[in-house]
Order: structure tokens, then sequence, then C-alpha cells
């Protein structure tokens, strides 16, 4: 049983707060609850003996026989909430919500109450929803532990909710039920002293009537444990999310929950990586967990996506959509084509899209033959309901079945579509209100799908270990010829150097190198050298070299490091660093101040499997560069995938090394090349020094 | 009177093609007409005299006393229709719709059907709509000239549709009806052979019943003519617009209306420009145009926004969603914060956002207090639906009044938040179903509120002539010197330069320039100097020069360019072409090969007010590395603005110029320069060279 079971499932509920004032909080959730055909008892320990049908304790309501009470649900102000737990604990209550605020989100004081609370609930072993939320609903079981008012009316279905806030579980929910869909389990987490984000979705994970998940994140406590659970779900049922701050609300979601927002870009990245589809806001959550819960495509590389319409324009509308985002629209083979051509009136484009016109009597039969040709791993269909001329509920349920998937959008009179649409969820066929949720949702299909298809390619490239002989363990100063001599000792190419100790020594550096060469001071302490006029480049004789030195000699160096100067080529910015909440992750980007500028970044965990890798240069709004733009040199994903591999492996193999980047590293016709490198590591008291 | 008042508020209509069979065509359009309380009659031509209520012309049923007609709706197949009209038109009919597809979206016997019915409506002065098209609704009248089914339920209200297609037109008007808001004309138009969507957009703007206008776009015939109306349009009511054409979908875009997709970037910056409001899907064009129809906000470069919400997690999607398109939530002053704190409970966050936690007596007050903040333009309200604690329409209407603007949003259960919504919006105040509705609704009351702000601005920047003695006209062929000539007759810096006819001349450049100097080949021939080592930089002596000279003359030159090397800075690429659609419009990107990949490139129409160019710098992703990036140089945006306004004059005054790009224009410390430039002139055939 999992462990979450009497929280979402209990046998017997007990509202603490119940109060004879039907205004009060306690009231609402008491009437919310009624529909439990298990017991449900209210809780006034302002009483002394039974009263208007409360009792003064949840001991005194199982003395009664009010019996078994496993979900405690407080309602009353957070300084009562520590003792009142404790008391209910001791007579074996096992699960509790909590929803009132007060405590972390508000001020000190606040914070040491919900301090004591998780002291409470840790030392019973009781599973604590809250403090600080709305409640769950459970509409398999009738359990709607919450005082929002309607929750009652939300539908049991396919979708488990995992919010942070708890106004957004109830507006996911609502949501959901307006657009056609139930709800298995919606929970907001509210301050999540006990039961995490993660808890929940290993519930979800394993709870049969859920068949997709939706999440919403607003900060993440503990990153690796969220993955891993993400990780485990995905694996077995879709899960949508749509993470909170993409803009600095930093200040106003720390009053909300008293968490810290975490890396808005990071998560995403994270959780995308672990197989979760992401969205970018609420509307496209649902319209994308509802599909989902209705349908999943085989995990595949390039799912391919027919598009059958009745009105040219929507479909036009989902098309320019779907190509956009990159979404596999192949033509249809002759064959398909031909049969097609007997069907539909010869005016109509027959290639993908299908353009049926007004549906007639061969629709059914222009769906069967799209459904049926080899490239079509799903088929998207638009068309204004004319019920005259064709029920769709009635024909897409005759086509379904296996290696057929369909998701429909339709438009017209709600007292028409809305019973089309009941009919064809309850079918397992998802239903949108237009071209764009319909395009959400195929887009949902294909990156879970893709998704899959990654999730099952070869975990890890080979991470070369760092071989013994060189020294990583005890360093704590690195300057750049350590630090490429670290990347040689890793795999990743650098160029052909020299380090002399002196600037008299560096002057034989021509002797020992070709030139053209690059010559640098070498100074761990020097992060950003080129700033100092620490870098001379294209040295070809030993004029310019000795001029070369002196300078460098003018601004301090005592070493130099004299290298050969690598071929042209695409410069990147590759590196490893420690999130403080994910640990550590790659980052991949393009050299220069317009790829800084505009952020493009493209971030990912470790270990990183060949198609993660492969998935990053996806993900860079300029990865064109990378692919041989203007006939310059392209990059080997392989090669690149190896590189960030091994960095992340360095920072998981070491603790004390904080970050490396690897700036630029230059793609050339020969390969990567690291032209220069910095390491971070983490002095014994956990702060970053150089 | 508007001269499509006949079209879409006849005093009588005919259908051409009515038929005893209930389901013809024809027969449908006669149902869904029956609601309009003129005389409808049916015309069957294929009838020798009058049968079943029917007649065998327009002509018989005009005898008969059926009058007035204005309007025929041909639902005939595409052969029969020239013919017909031309009958309808000789008896006075002075409108006509046409359903039938078969027409140019076809083959050229379809194109030839169409020229003749612009023909005949032409000659008669018939205004056409269509043909292919399912028609129109104008509710307010209680005419549904359509034959999709349920579009007579479609209630009239104040939003104006212009629908490039039928589909669309009809999808629209149904997601309005879903979303509480009515249509006063929709229009989907088909392949538009006559009425045009600027015909439409002119009508709409006279229209009083019409409140915000609904635009979407698949392909532009006449681009000027269009952003008159538009610009028009929108000096009066909101204008909001979805371009189709993102992604290539030219192929099934042409079988759909038989016109070529407009450029999708390019339509969108202009109509931008124009004053409309840009979306990217219909949901945000349902949910920015109810926005729109219910308010407006006066004319503002930065409308402050005040977000009110009853649940912290939905409002900090909102936040989230207006704080990265750039929306000002200004801090409330002290004294509101003041009155706040007297309302409501010390935990909540009382800044902007308020988050008054569950709504209870003093919520119409702090929304008062919200709105009178000197800060707030408008105060967008969450809230989920508790009927107990606050009844939402009343609240709001005993606030609305002057200088008080609201938007809302409510979430809950369907048979709750539906008659409060309705209530609402016939309050005059717009109603979204979440967080991201709310958004967008905000995000369009700020946008239109900018556009008129930028409207009302001083409309071009002094755009200095060519002088007289600068020979423009004449001139087809221009090396990189006539360029930077023109350029310095407009008032385009350019580095101090000569140019040399011959190799022995210009080994004198070091004697009249200050070095280091750059010497080019001078070739109007040659477009890509650099790429045939046509440039040489940093030349500082006489061996230096002879050398680049040398090379030079090894390359073919017989005349060199030398020119004074500018000071470092950030390269821009501008422009100025003629838009096939438009005409002359100018570009404005960051130099360099990411830059270029990644497409950032801002478009706008010329002539250009300083507002416009400072709009241009703001569409760019790399906006900041135009304002000092890491302590660089930042442009002068008036400057940056006159050179753009000059160059499109230019293309505006001369009409054999085809091009004119300056690749790069430098930003420096001393303001712009010219590097390069290139001209491009169109022969007297209209096919550009060079």
């Amino acid at each position: 049983m999992n462990d979450l079971t009497r929280l979402f499932a209990p046998r017997g509920v007990a509202v603490v707060g119940a109060s004879a004032d039907p205004a009060k909080m306690g009231s609402v959730m008491m009437r919310s609850l009624s529909s439990f055909d298990g017991p449900v008892v209210g809780v006034n320990e302002r009483l002394s003996s039974p009263a208007d049908g409360l009792y003064p304790s949840v001991a005194a309501a199982l003395e009664a026989g009010q019996g078994p009470i496993d979900l405690a649900v407080l309602c009353i102000p957070a300084p009562l909430c520590p003792g009142a737990l404790e008391r209910a604990a001791a007579v074996g209550v096992s699960a509790a919500l909590v929803c009132a605020g007060g405590f972390a989100e508000v001020d000190d004081t606040g914070a040491g109450f919900q301090a004591e609370l998780a002291a409470v609930a840790a030392r019973h072993g009781v599973r604590l929803l809250g403090p600080n939320t709305s409640g769950f609903l459970a509409p398999h079981r009738q359990i709607h532990a919450t005082f929002v008012p309607g929750a009652g009316t939300v539908p049991a279905g396919g979708v488990g909710v995992v919010a942070a806030s708890g106004g957004v579980n109830h507006a996911l929910a609502f949501l959901l039920a307006s657009a056609g869909y139930g709800v298995s389990i919606a929970v907001g987490l509210g301050n999540a002293v006990d039961v995490s984000t993660a808890d929940v979705l290993d519930h979800l994970a394993d709870d049969p009537d859920t068949t997709a998940i939706a999440l919403h994140i607003e900060a993440v406590a503990d990153g690796p444990r969220l993955l891993a659970s993400v990780r485990r779900a995905a694996g077995v049922k879709p899960v949508v999310a749509l993470v909170v701050g993409r803009a600095d609300v930093g200040d106003f979601a720390r009053s909300h929950t008293g968490a810290l927002a975490t890396a808005w870009r990071t998560t995403r990245a994270l959780l995308a990586q672990a197989g979760a589809v992401l969205v970018d806001d609420e509307r496209q959550l649902v319209s994308a967990v509802g599909q989902l819960s209705q349908s999943r495509l085989a995990p595949s590389a390039e799912p391919g996506v027919v598009l059958v319409t009745a009105q040219a324009g929507p479909g036009l509308l989902v098309m320019d959509d779907l190509r956009s985002a990159g979404v596999a629209m192949p033509a249809l083979t002759q064959a398909t084509q031909e049969r097609l051509g007997d069907l539909l009136p010869p005016m109509t484009y027959q290639a993908n899209p299908v353009d049926t016109g007004r549906p007639g009597d061969t629709f059914d039969e222009v769906l069967a033959a799209a459904a049926d040709d080899p490239g079509a791993d799903l088929v998207a269909v638009y068309a204004l309901s004319e019920p005259d001329a064709v029920d769709l509920a009635v024909t897409l349920r005759a086509l379904t079945g296996p290696g057929r998937t369909f998701a429909l959008a339709t438009g017209g009179v709600e007292t028409e579509t809305q019973p089309q649409r009941d009919k064809l969820i309850a079918d397992g066929i998802a239903v949108h209100d237009g071209p764009t949720g319909l395009a959400v949702g195929v887009r949902a299909l294909v990156t879970d799908a893709r998704a899959r298809h990654r999730a099952a390619a070869p975990a890890t490239p080979d991470v070369p270990a760092v071989g013994a002989a060189f020294h990583v363990a005890g360093r704590t100063s690195w300057d750049e010829d350590d630090a490429k001599q670290l990347l040689d000792a890793i795999g990743v190419t650098t160029p052909r150097r020299r380090a002399f100790d002196s600037m008299e020594s560096a002057g034989r550096a021509l002797d020992e190198l070709a030139g053209p060469v690059a010559v640098k001071i070498l100074d761990a302490a020097v992060l950003h050298k080129t700033d100092i006029g620490g870098v001379h480049l294209g040295v070809r004789n030993r004029a310019d070299l000795d001029a070369a030195l002196t300078a460098l000699a003018g601004i301090g160096a005592t070493r130099v490091l004299v290298e050969e100067m690598a071929p042209a080529g695409v410069d990147l910015i590759v590196g490893a660093r420690r999130d403080p909440v994910f640990g550590p992750v790659v980052l991949l980007g393009l050299g220069g101040t317009i790829a800084e500028a505009l952020a493009d970044v493209a971030i990912a965990g470790v270990p990183l499997s060949a198609a993660d890798g492969s998935a990053l240069v996806d993900q860079l709004a300029g990865a064109a560069v990378l692919r041989g733009w203007r006939g310059g040199p392209a990059v080997d994903v392989d090669e690149l995938t190896a590189v960030l591999a091994a960095l992340g492996q360095l920072l998981v193999d070491h603790a004390h090394l904080d970050e490396i980047e690897i700036n630029p590293l230059r793609i050339t016709r020969h390969g990567l090349v690291a032209l220069d490198a910095v390491i971070t590591t983490r002095s014994t008291d956990g702060q970053p020094h150089h």
C-alpha cells in the first residue's frame, strides 16, 4: 500500500474545527465532505462534551463508535494546529490536511508553527498535506476535502492534478471539468511541509484511476527526488508540467508559499529530460493533459500526423501551428491518395492535410484511409459540428482500434457539441474546442512519444574516467593549463601548447610549436585574461613573440601559456555547474555577444544520454549555426555529447569541483577543440572559490 | 450609406438555388435565413413557373410583389453563378453572396468562372461576397446568411469578425458565443473577388453595433489599402489580428483560396504599426477581442496594471505572463497600501499584486482602493467563484465608473460562473475563464493603449531630401562609393574615404587619410567583396597598402576604395526594400552569423514615426545589445530612426530604386557609421538588377 492511501482514500474523516456556524471554514468543509460514504465526524475542541453533532475531540468521536478515522482535516488557526494534530495522531489518525495559512509564508512566528507541525507529523508518521492549501478532491471515492464551493461537481475521470497551489488546483479541476474531462485525484500542496509533489506523483503513478498527470510547479525543494518521480511516472503514464517563474515573480511567490521560486529554465529543461511534456500556460495544460489522458502514441523519434479537416481555414491554423513546432506531417502514400481520390470530390487537397469539404457519407472511409496510411501514427480531425451530415461520435467510435489514434476538434453550438464531446471522451477520444486546442493536444502526443523514444535509448555515452595519474581531488586552484590537462584526460581535444614558468624560457616557444601561436598569461587568479590584455593572438615570429612577452610581463605575468592557433570555426560555450536544487547540470550555448544577450542556452541534467545531447542541440534557437551554416563546419553531435557528458561526470565524481566552463569550444572541420577553460572549486565550507 | 449596407442590412433576400429537397445547400440557406423579418424568397431557375413556394427567377419573385430584394444568395454550382448574378442584377439586386467553391482555388476553368463573376459584379456595381465561403451572420438584424447549422444561435453583440475563411468565421463566432460574447457582423471572405478585408473593416469601423473587430488574415491582395483601413478602424475601435503563415503552409493555403500566403512576419509587423493588436492563435483572438469589445484604455506609453487576486497561485500565473510580456505592474502608493492594510488581514501581499485571501466584506473596498491608486490604469481581478463570499457581478457593477477599468477571470462550476459572466459582460466588464485568458485580455488592452499613444505621436522625423546635385534618377548601377555618396546626401554618416580610378593613384591614399584604413575593390558588379578577397582591413603603412593593392589587382580590381577604419562597436544591418504586397518597408537587424541564423529582424512600413523607430528596436530579441551591452556603445534611437526613415523615403521618392542595405551600420560612441552599402535598382521592365 502506497503510504498516501490513508490520505486520499481514508476509511473515515474527522474535521477538526467544525462549527455550528455555517459560515465557518470547518462547516464548509463538513458540507463538502458530506458526499463521502464513510464516517465524517465534526470535532470542535472548544467543546467539553458532544453537542450539535460535534465531538470535543477525535478521541471522543472514536469512543462514540465513529470510526475508523484515518484522516484529520484541520480547519483551525495555525497556532492550534500542532496540538490538535498531536492529539489526533495519538488516537490513530495517520493522515492530515491542514488548510490554514499563517505559517512560513507569513513570518518567523508562522515558520515556528510550521516547524512544530512538521515535527508532530514526523514523530507520529502522519502524512500531512499542507498547511496553507484549500485541500484535495478524490471524486472516484466521493471525497471533496476542500472548502472551495462547487468542487464536488468536478466529475471523476483520468487526470491526476498535482498543483503547488490550492487555488491553481481548483482552477485546473474546474477547467478540466469544463473541457469535458474528469479528475482522479486533484491536490493542492500549499506549503508542502510533508507531502511533496514527488510523493503525490509516486501515488498517482500507481493509482489505477489516473491515466495522465497534470503538474503545476512553483518551487522545487528536492530536485533529484522530483526528477526520479517524474521519470518513473512518465514511464507508465503521461506527465504534463507547467512551471511558474518565467519572469521574476520571486517576491510575490515567496509571500505565497514561503519558498524561493526555482530557476524556470533549468526546471523546465530537466523535467522535459525526465519525460514530462512542458506547457506554457494552464490552457495548454488542460488541452495537453486532456489529450494524453485519452491516448498515448507508441514511442517514436518522429511520429507522423495526418490532418483531416472539413473546413480548410481552421485546418490551416492547425497545420501552421504543427509545422511551426516541427511536427512531421508526411505526405500520404500514392495508394492512400488514390483511395481518397475515389472518396472525395476532385477539387479538394488530399496529400496531407486532407480537405474533405463538408463531411458526407464517405467521411468515415476518408478517416480510415488516413489512419491506415503507413506514415500515420495519429489522425487529427477538425470539423464544425454538422450533425445532419455526420455524427462524429458514432463515426469515430466505429473507427478507433489498434494502430489508429484520433484527436478531434469541433466547433458549433455548445448544446450540440457538448453531448457529442462527452460521448467521444467516454470512448477514449479527446475533443478540443478549436484549432489551437487540437494542435496543443497533437504536440503533446508527439512530445510524449519522442520523450519515451529518447528514454529507451542507451543511457550514457562512455565517459572516460580521469586517469589516476591526473590528480583532481586535491587541487583547489586551476590555471588554464591545469584545466586543459584535465580536458585532455577526459578525452576533450585541446590545442598543442607549452606552459613556461618564466618569460625567458617562453622565448623558445616557436621552436617547439608551429606558428601562428597564441600567447597568454598563465595565472589561476586571472579569470578574464582578455580584459586585462593577457592574450596575444596570431604571433608568428620571434619579434612578435618577444613583444607579446614584454607586454605580458608589463601586466605582471610570471608564467605564460603558448599554444597553436586553432582553425576557424563556430564557437560554443559548454560547461557543467551545480544547480542548487538539481545538482550537476550541463549547459550548451553559442559563443559571442548576441547569443549571450539572447540567453540562448540549453540545459540538461547528468547522466546525459546520446539522445539527450541531440535534444540539447535542437533546443538552441541558433541550432542551425551548429549544423554547417553557410558552408561552415558542422558539429559532430555525438562528439559534443561526449564532451558534455564527461564534464557532467566530473562534477558527479569530484564533489569539490564547482563549475567547469569551456569558452570557447570551437567547431572545426577536424572536430571540437577547447580553446580556453576555467574550473572553479568549492572550499571545505561549501563556498566556491577559484 | 456605406456601400456594404445592402449586403449586411438588405431589405430583402433571394436564395438562388432554393430547392424542395431539404438536404440541398439552398434549402439549408432558406431555413437559416428564416429568422430574418424582411422578405426571403426562394428562386430555382430550373423551374418554368412558381412551384412549392419557389420562383423561377428573382424577376418573377419581384413581379409577384416579393420585394424589395437587395441581396441574392447564390447556392448553385460555379458555372451557373455568372449568369444568375447577371439576371438578378438586371432587376435591381445590388449585393450578392456566392457560397459555391469550384472557382480560382481549383483550376483554370474555375478561375475563368471567377473572372466572369467579377466582371458581372463590376459591370452592375453589385457588391459580391465570396465565392467559396459559408457566408455571414448579422445577428442584430437576425440575418444568418450561412449554411452552417447552429449559426443562428450566435447572439448579437459587439464583436465584428472579418475572416479570410468561412470556416474560421464560424469557428470564431461559436467560440465568441461560448466565451459569453456576441457578434455584430461576422464575415467569411472566401475568394474575395470583390468584397475584401479592407471593405469589411471600413464597414465595421462605421457600424454602431461593432465595438471591436477580430481580423483573420491568410493572404493580402492590396497591402496599402488594408493598412489604411486598419489604421482608420483602430482609430475608432480596437482591431485584433490573427495572421496565418508562420510556417510554410503555402501549398495548402493556395488550394484553399487560390491566393499566395502573404509574408507572415511583414504582415504582422505592418498591421501592428497600423494599430492592430496581434495575437498568435484563435484562443488569444477570442480573449483579446472579447476584452477589447468591453473596454479600452486611454492612450498611454506605459499603462499601469494592478492585479487583485483572491488566490495567490492563479494570481502568480497572471503576473508571470504579464511581467514576461513587459507589462508595467507598478507598486501601489504608500497611501493605497495603508488603505489596503486596514481592509485586509496582515498576512497578505499588498504591494501589487494584492492578495486578498478569500474575498470577504471588504472586497469591494479593496478593488476601489486598487482602482483609485494613481498608478492604476486597469485593475485585473482573479477570483474563484465563491458566491456565498462575494457576488462579483454585483460588486464590479457598483464599482465601474469613469477612470476605473476592470478585467476579470473566475473559475468554478459552469452553472454558477456562466450566469455571473453573462451579467458582467452585459455590464461592460470582460470575464475570462482562467489566468491566461485574463493575461491575454490585459495585454491586449495595454498593446492597444500603446499603439494609440504611438499613433498620436508626431508622424515622421524630418527626412532630408536628396540634394538636387546628387543624381539618383538616372543611375542604375551603384558601386560602394556611389551608394555612400547617396547616404551622405541623406545625412547618414560614412567613413572618410577616397575612391581611386587606378592602382597607381591609390598608392597615395595614406597621404590623404589617417590610418589604419580599409582597402576594397570598387566594382558595382561585385556584391560580396569579402568572399573574393576584395577587402583588406587595418592597413597602416605604405608597404601594407602596396601589398593590398597588388592582391586586389590580382583579383581583377581596376578601381579601389580606401577609407578610414571606424571605431569598434555593435554592427547592425538596416535596409529598405519593396515588399510585393505592402510596398516600401524598412528592416532592422543585428549583424553577424547568429543574428542571421535566428532571423531576428524587425520590419516597419514607411513613413516611419519616431515612435515606430523606437518600437522597431524593442521588437528585436537582441535589443539589449543595442542598448549598451556590457559597457559597449548604446544606439541613439532617434538617429537610427532618422536613418531608417531616410532609407524608406528614398524608395518612396525613387521608383527605380529596388533595395538599399547598409551592412554593417555600426553603433559607435560617436554615433552611427555606415561601413558598407549596396543599392539595387529595377530596370524598366520591373525586374531588379544591380
